[in-house]
């Protein structure tokens, strides 16, 4: 039987404004620092340790990941920062706060691009200096592989290479493994361990900073999933993923 | 002509306890932060920025790199943590504090342990549970490299190859390269690179938290080494470092 945990990162200061953040590199708000820490500490409660850690590029994730290790003494563990684990690219509506995006494109339009699977939004321009072509931590990456904009079937194609070819043989071969990322790459790793259809993952939401561990056998099939934390708050987080699907 | 950034971790609550540190893996004290904001901030200022980080896989070095990637927006890079970068083992005097160690060994033989190139310490027993053969960090390592307590001739010799084989060919194909380490793994590197004897490297020691800078030709020879950071204080660190001889 093989662990796995994962965590998606605390509030970032561009979540609070309500902003589409995207691939932005923007910091944790001090909320995230101390649901990251929080993270950290239930993990520590429960005796967790790893035997290796995987991250975006974004410093969001990249600090969340760093004060859970800080938490649970493993500060030393080595660290795969990859961009396949970035959150979803919000192209064009990168930057944009709710109201803007609806006064730019119109309410219904920003509806089907927040609640369709397959539907990217518009293309952030390749001259744009925020594209990732500009970006030097994109440099080894294959220009082609780069988006201009995702839907979350995109995310999810650009995630399974990474799944498949590095972290996956690592869960087989019996390592611990920690990955620490946003909410659409993670609902790209949910959607395939638990194999779910594209209308299931679009209801799903993974709470911020509570770990979530998997029990999986030795085909990575799902035996059991466990949130990591404060009985109460679990709870919470459980029935607020439960009753997303209603809310809408 | 290639770059080379080294920079000697922060002050930790051991330093300011006075006491033998070695491998224990102690955090940076709330100075050793300030210390290591600063040095990032310096290297912002200069525009310095780098394409691959090593360090050791001790808290107060990893720790000090975080902190001058965040100044330099660069959370991103591929970090490297090795254990070959760690601070000189202190084997059986790690823990124990100056009075300590004169108290239970005599002050003329700590002498010679400190100013010693080639005398190592007493050893840390295999059973202690802080010998490196018990850490999981060091689970990959064979268990024949791992030290019982290294004079400082010994530190050099089990952080060569580390330079050897895998950061001098990066620096060689022209990666900017970003070393964080601890005093006496510095010394390895310093003597190695400023091709010293070891009465020279005995006299050296890196002030902390202050970058220093080294261009080299394309055989790694130094053409010029500079401080980063403040002119006075730079102007004091290397004061400083020039005095060492002299005040003992």
């Amino acid at each position: 039987m093989h662990k796995l945990v994962v965590i998606r990162h605390g509030e970032s200061a561009w979540n609070k404004e309500n902003r589409f953040t995207g691939w932005e590199d923007v910091e944790l708000s001090e909320k995230g620092r101390a649901e990251a820490q929080k993270g950290g500490k239930a993990l520590k409660q429960r005796g967790f340790s790893f035997d290796v850690a995987y991250t975006s590029v974004l410093k969001r994730a990249i600090h969340t990941l760093d004060y859970v290790l800080t938490e649970i003494d493993q500060v030393w563990l080595p660290v795969h920062k990859e961009w396949r684990l970035n959150e979803r690219h919000y192209g064009g509506l990168q930057g944009l706060n709710k109201a803007e995006t609806a006064a730019k494109h119109g309410e219904e339009q920003v509806k089907i691009w927040r609640r369709s699977y397959d539907t990217p939004p518009p293309p952030m321009e390749l001259t744009d200096p925020r594209h990732p072509r500009q970006d030097p931590r994109y440099r080894h990456v294959n220009p082609k592989d780069l988006p201009n904009a995702e839907s979350l079937k995109d995310t999810v194609a650009r995630f399974l290479p990474l799944w498949t070819d590095k972290i996956a043989p690592r869960v087989r071969g019996g390592e611990k493994v920690l990955i620490v990322a946003h909410g659409n790459s993670l609902r790209a790793l949910m959607q395939h361990l638990e194999s779910m259809t594209p209308a299931e993952i679009m209801e799903v939401n993974m709470p911020t900073g509570i770990p979530l561990c998997y029990e999986l056998d030795q085909d990575l099939k799902v035996i059991r999933r466990e949130f990591i934390g404060d009985p109460e708050e679990v709870k919470a987080a459980m029935e607020a993923v439960a009753n997303q699907g209603k809310a809408r």
